[in-house]
């Protein structure tokens, strides 16, 4: 394929990044395209119908095909590289650590670092004010288990780096932008994060 | 491996019998062990130290290693099946429907579920009182992206039935169980349920 893929995106989601970095530490070129979702550029009709109809960014083009959700379009870059474990379990336990970081990190992590900063305590719901200790809660658990882990092993699946890595490094380096959470409370879950920020071909969260 | 793989599970939990789907349609024989979450059976110990550190089930043991999150050990067990797609972008595509199902479908559809019947609305506290009506309407718009895709799509993923269309299924067929979804308004989801139902192999779901 000669067609470089075109990444759909705003720039400042995480979500976004993880796909970046996956490319960055592949060599892989993207052109990219930002959209405001602020502004709800996300949720017009041309949108909804060309390039997601769930209204969600990211979204990988490769040709002509769509593919939304981060994990698989980092997927999608990654399969048959060194950024896969070779080992069928290890392949497997790769993912999950990805379907963990949708279910238990990101919806708790990344919505109340989005809803501090971007929508502001002021402008909370009833709803969200009362889910903000929810989420702080389950957040510290989903920072615990991976801080956990990280105290016996180097890495979330087989022996090296791997696209969980990536993913899980995406909201967890900036959990600190909510003010809900403390990496120092995570000592190996730090250290995790020193060595990814070192891996060759590393490339930073600039939005 | 000579060693049956054990599925770690609370039957009732439809995310345990995704993995039951797959191995019956792979006719690959599990080993069951049960667990009641109703009395914090996945909270001791034991099972912390053991099964899932996160503390939840299903949990796929191959040998000695253990495997959480539902969707990654349908993956295990199907990986290089008629299951799983042969081309790379549609494989990543299957991947993306799980992904939703875990982020968009699980929390909605598979929670106000687990609530209405196991709970109890009597038992509610404020706060999920305060949730149903938004899960409701979560999962009413993952029904009908569903039911969006099926209408010119045979499958989630490729020409064939795959691991995605058995990690949607699982909660799907029974979403109404809830009481706050009608799968009369998904026509194309309802075909869609009766194909899955109708192939070789197919197992139902006995709680």
């Amino acid at each position: 394929m000669s067609e470089r893929p075109i990444l759909h995106e705003y720039a400042a989601s995480a979500n976004c990044y993880k796909i970046r970095l996956t490319a960055a530490l592949l060599d892989q070129p993207l052109d990219r395209r930002e959209y405001d979702i602020m502004k709800g550029e996300t949720r017009t009709p041309a949108f909804l119908e060309q390039v997601n109809a769930n209204g969600r960014i990211p979204v990988l083009q490769i040709g002509d095909r769509f593919l939304p959700e981060s994990n698989a379009a980092c997927f999608w870059l990654a399969e048959g590289t060194r950024l896969v474990p070779d080992d069928r379990f290890d392949r497997a336990d790769m993912l999950r650590w990805m379907f963990f970081e949708q279910y238990n990190h990101e919806p708790n992590v990344a919505t109340v670092r989005f809803w501090m900063r971007w929508v502001g305590e002021e402008n909370f719901t009833d709803l969200q004010r009362a889910l903000v200790p929810v989420k702080q809660e389950a957040g510290k658990a989903a920072l615990a288990l991976m801080d956990e882990h990280l105290a016996l092993h180097q890495w979330f699946a087989g022996q090296s780096l791997s696209i969980a890595d990536i993913a899980l490094y995406a909201y967890t380096h900036v959990a600190e932008d909510s003010g809900l959470f403390s990496l120092a409370d995570y000592p190996a879950v730090q250290a995790w994060i020193a060595k990814v920020e070192s891996t060759p071909g590393f490339a930073p969260f600039e939005t």
